[in-house]
């Protein structure tokens, strides 16, 4: 009979870990992106966890990512630091970052680390999470890792998705975790559409023509829309310059497509930021505070037809700690692709006795 | 003949002065507070300068601000610190963080400055803006100084305007100045409509009822609404920790109304960063790379019906210079307002002969 059923995550980690080693990333570090790829999953973030397996392979056998990174620090203050990723696995240079920036924020109230020469590196909560969990703020933004739209007004695709996501400690079972893309829609969720037969919401995507485009399947013919129109734009410009020239890293034209191309270094930009209460004025109250306001927004009724009011993060906890528990349960689409990687891999199916 | 040309702006600055002066202020702060006041109607954002002359000044007369506040230092580290405003005009504590960002910034790569205490100061590009020019990135952000939305979904007004603003510094005339609100109107616009007897468009507010709301002058029955829905929320929410709860200033149900209440402290919390580009990867480069992005998005082909593509502070650089040059051109009702105001201070009239 097939295990149809959860997939515990240390298992699946095992599994992504060996993958990742048949393609030559040493053992440590395959260990080290394994399980911060199925994080992902366990935190609730499945379109950017063990999903990404195919195309982190396809680049490290495709030469475009390299599978033993030396990351080092290039640049470096008490408060500040360049990492170079070394065009290894993403995860690699942004956990670094983040461990760095978290000891500096300790140190001297803030820390902010830079990544040039990363690559795709998961979600964002992956490292902001940490430093709620440790009593800090935080904060990461990205470049994108393709460019799916046009500056406001124009027609070439010169931006990506650019996210930035926020952090902060707060008392009871939730942090703030925030983790957005400056565009209305995800790349990701618009496939689905198409896969499903189903239409887009108008302000989505706009075709070439400049009129709304509805068709997810006629999605290479437009763009995506930032959020709030010329205000996303000019967020996901601050964004590129922050996390992407600031560091040396691409934006704009030389940002490289790496859901398409397999072999060239992306030179993708990053960075971490990690701030402590206690260089500021609530100090250890902050989390408390937090909650108290928080209480107020979860107690305001909601509108006719809403939920009741959450916060970013809300939840996530139990969740994880479920899957934690309980393993992870993984469409049945990415089982199979998870079987065929391995047979590509020369490992164990991570699914034995179902199909692949 | 009535004056009904544009005023010097160094005229209108003794002018606002003089006001600040006749309530207690303290000749050098006041000429601080003007000529910031003023900067900020040179560089455009007319709803935010001047115009705001009344409110701060029935605050200073009803005893809600502190007319002769010290500015102090609370926590420092070599990156970060905590500015107490003392309940000033909060352009002075706005100010001093903003000098210190960028002190800090050069000696540790960033400064991060948070102010409590504080209050309304203007634009956020008046602290961004001069990081830019000094060849530093900028960033800042504050809570709104009124609760004008719910949280996503609910009912009780428990956010403000929440704006975020970045800069960074350009070859050529204009450097990157993004200044926004995280809803997709600013109050401050919309009361500029109402002065103007002029609609809103829909989709800036909607009524307690969930209809759009276009009469500015009913904007006391409505919501502002945020960019991008629930992701606006978060962002909003991320600046309130971020700006207020971190520093100490107020947030949620805590925050004061500043356009009704005269009398009672406001606690509005702002931070003020800076980062300095020798620190990360491009150094110097860093403005020769951002020209070089820029080009290539303005060069981007405009969409049908689309103008050619900018970035955010396009052509402030002249438009303040000319206006540097050539005075300000304030509209009817403000100038007979500023008439008005000085009948009250028992100063000279900015505009003799016209009305007020």
């Amino acid at each position: 009979m097939p295990d149809a059923g959860p997939i515990p995550s240390q298992r699946l980690a095992s599994f992504v870990a060996g993958a990742l080693e048949s393609r030559g990333v040493p053992l440590a570090d395959a260990r080290t992106v394994a399980d911060l790829m199925v994080e992902a999953d366990i935190q609730g973030y499945g379109t950017h966890g063990v999903f990404r397996l195919r195309q982190y392979l396809a680049r490290l056998a495709g030469g475009g990512c390299n599978p033993a990174p030396r990351i080092g620090v290039d640049r470096e203050t008490v408060a500040t630091a360049l990492i170079d990723g070394d065009n290894g696995l993403g995860h690699l240079a942004m956990a670094a970052a983040r461990d760095l920036a978290i000891e500096k924020a300790r140190a001297v109230g803030i820390g902010w680390v830079g990544v040039r020469r990363g690559n795709h590196a998961g979600p964002l909560a992956l490292y902001v999470r940490p430093q709620a969990e440790a009593g800090l703020l935080g904060m990461a933004a990205a470049v994108g890792s393709a460019n799916h739209l046009p500056p406001w007004g124009g027609s070439d695709l010169l931006l990506g998705t650019n996210p930035i996501a926020f952090s902060a400690p707060v008392e009871g079972p939730d942090p703030f975790v925030f983790d957005m893309a400056t565009t209305v829609a995800a790349m990701g969720k618009i496939k689905t559409l198409a896969q499903q037969g189903l239409l887009m919401p108008e302000g989505w995507m706009i075709g070439r023509d400049g009129q709304p485009l509805t068709d997810p399947a006629r999605r290479g013919d437009g763009f995506l829309l930032p959020i709030g129109g010329a205000k996303g734009y000019g967020l996901s410009v601050a964004i590129g310059l922050l996390a992407g020239l600031l560091n040396g890293a691409a934006f704009g034209s030389d940002v490289v497509d790496f859901t398409t191309d397999t072999t060239s270094e992306t030179n993708t930009g990053q960075f971490v930021a990690a701030l402590d209460p206690a260089a500021f004025g609530l100090g250890d109250d902050f989390a408390e505070a937090a909650a108290r306001v928080f209480a107020e927004f979860r107690a305001s009724p909601p509108l006719p037809g809403h939920d009741p009011v959450r916060l970013p993060g809300d939840g996530r906890t139990a969740r994880a700690e479920a899957r934690r528990r309980d393993g992870l349960m993984l469409n049945p689409a990415l089982r199979r692709d998870l079987n065929v990687l391995a047979g590509d891999c020369g490992i164990d199916p991570p699914f034995p006795g179902e199909g692949g």
